[in-house]
């Protein structure tokens, strides 16, 4: 998995049927330094994310095995919302500090 | 998911059995701003797209779980129209005022 | 799924069980100019390929969803002969043409 | 798989459910000199891998073949602590003198 | 599938269950002329690979399709010796000659 921060939405009208309901949110991807990469994602949200919260995303095909996902032609999902992560000892992100 | 702009077709009459009938677009990716990110892709087509329209599409596995490519040996499929795309705030693109 | 140009063949006597019979050719990948990327992949073909033709080939689990490929520890197939390659209105390749 | 060496931790309690449980550790990508290549990953630990210890990974589909990750919206996993290993007939890790 | 030339093994104890017996080799990964690209891999050895040939590896899913790495967390596979490749009538490697 990696770390992305959710940054905004897309919404589509037209699209396979199966994809009816789900949310389509923006990712950029982030190091564990919190530093954007360069890359984005559209994935979709399994778990509620917000604008502005750190993420952890799956892609391939584990981006299916969530009941919201499941079967449908989504090769990424938001799966966790991040609430601490430690790097050699120190806190890079703490959602507490962060929110 | 990432984003594509149609900018073309592919026509094969030689090829595996299974994959008659299912339409080749050519995409070139974009990022989140819109700009070509000088990547391409050679996607089926499962929502009837059309050149020069903005999709969403999928690769891996997940490109079989629409109707058109199931158990076919296809690894990237649009999935998606873009109606709207909103990052920190902003339109992004509207197919609206893009059409 | 990605172009490439047919340039070689690799033959391998010592190989898993179920490859025995299967065609591996040498593809350099192209983009849809024609230009070489500097990628290559080593493809099993589906669809009687032969070299300096112009393919399409799909790679992951896609590559598996062929006769020849079915549940074989193959990652790459040419699936497509390409005809035509059209881009923004712009005919691109025509195999009539190169041959 | 590839090389990575843990470097820490990250928790979510906002998560898939299925994911309850399982333990997300961050790896920095090494190669086989050890050295750091700049990526990492989230992966979650099916061998109880601890900080600073060298580890095998896998990712994509092969990442849900541990008992701990079984059809889980996971695309990482660690799936073994490395001993030893030996390039061109020299030991560039080994465990025992790492400790 | 790509081109690797075994350099050296890896020894694990500590590792998922399914894992026992299994041989990893680590490979660094070469062009189709036979020059080191910068990348490795570790891989599963599914046809009793030495240090110093040239191999055909398989990654993801397709790694699993041997009958030593059947459902196993594995990503990656040497699944073929190669004997000879030749690429626009040149033959750029050739296992009797480099033996």
């Amino acid at each position: 998995m990696l770390l992305g921060k959710v940054v905004g939405t897309l919404v589509a009208t037209r699209k396979e049927p199966s994809l009816e309901g789900l949310k389509f949110l923006v990712l950029k991807q982030i190091d564990i330094e919190g530093k954007e990469t360069g890359g984005y994602l559209v994935a979709a949200d399994a778990v509620g994310a917000g604008v502005a919260e750190v993420v952890l995303y799956a892609t391939g095909s584990a981006a299916r095995q969530t009941k919201v996902t499941h079967q449908r032609p989504c090769d990424g999902v938001i799966m966790a919302i991040v609430d601490t992560l430690e790097v050699n000892g120190v806190v890079k992100y703490d959602k507490v500090e962060a929110d």
